[in-house]
């Protein structure tokens, strides 16, 4: 599977006191490009809701290496993997642009419901390993 | 009418690469002052916007004064006004504590739609003035 | 003068409870737009800084015609005005994408204060006009 | 050692479409808690920094559990453990008020370099534990 990826620029009210963007909004950055690869992967996010499945994430892990600071350009990249039979995790990397630079490395781990509020794998999750 | 105000402190993410609270950031200040206002008053916006009414904010002014830092405490003031026949404002001021010290003034004027998407005036706002 | 524009697209986290991009968050866009223009136009913010030069928005006023949604795209103008001896404007717009459909108009009053901490109005603000 | 902790109340802003709180926010949260208690047990970290130490998270890892909603008011503990000659961590939980039913577990690994950029564990550091 190719690695999907997202450029983004720091925009400088993400960036706290020390100058640097604040811990919290690398999930931010996350976030959206994880959404944007869905979209890219056709999941209909509303439908999957409104079919009464719910799909949240249970954990974050993130690994800063680097900080990113105002001006800089940067490439979120999103890939997925299997974690257990009803479980799986995006695992994303940020890089600074243009040189390839490590900033942070994470790991998402995604788990379902179904209108039951059973523990569920759906088939729309499948669809992204 | 008793002007109803909530007191909050900066959290350091607030502030930006100045050392100052972000100018955004005062307008999630009082909004969160006007939604504790109106759960005050016991206004159901959920119930409102069930019954098909839409209330919005469609004008927003901000007069920055002083700026406010990390450690600040701070009240956030709410009072309405009538404005026309269709439009109401929220008068909102913020001052830093324990002095009193001005550090911001604003103004955000709302109007309604039904669910005919015709402007209207609902009872539920004539109630918060 | 050409009309500087810096365009965007909306992060699903932007957006709050109603399903549209929060109103506090078209500050964060049009700050965005002008930091982009002030580096574009080759103002270098920490030389002022550090030339004791202290430039700040003093007043903000945004009108809200129509909201962003999740999966927009947006363009935010930026073009600067003269308002008194002391005091310039950045005139701003946001419009939604490809269409041009109005969505915001803002204006941000700046003023300025040297070392002494007296108001001025630096050569580096003349050049942005 | 007595456990730390801050009472806070979700704000409207920070739920999203689902009409959870964001979860990036839940870093905001624990940050301005973390913060407390540093001021609270007297770290001074502008002193620090001017010192030439750097303090700084270098991995976080966030166990969702359940969502905080509209409304909600929660509270934020701190507690800190050594992971290692040179590191430590912030060991945090999010309850929800009053019954104090488990929102989040979360822990912050937290490393310092001096002047030189060489690792190391500040004597401020050992007093936090």
């Amino acid at each position: 599977m190719q690695t999907f990826f997202v450029d983004m620029a720091v925009r400088d009210y993400e960036c706290d006191l020390q100058g640097v963007v604040n811990n919290a909004v690398y999930q931010n950055y996350t976030e959206h490009a994880r959404h944007e690869f869905l979209k890219h992967r056709g999941l209909d996010f509303a439908a999957l809701t409104a079919s009464g499945l719910h799909v949240m994430v249970i954990r974050a892990e993130l690994d800063y290496l680097r900080s990113l600071r105002s001006g800089d350009v940067f490439r979120v990249s999103v890939q997925t993997e299997r974690v257990s039979r009803l479980r799986m995790a995006f695992v994303q990397q940020i890089t600074l642009l243009p040189q390839g630079t490590p900033i942070l490395n994470a790991r998402f781990v995604v788990a379902a419901v179904n209108a039951q509020g059973r523990p569920c794998f759906p088939e729309q999750l499948e669809h992204l390993l």
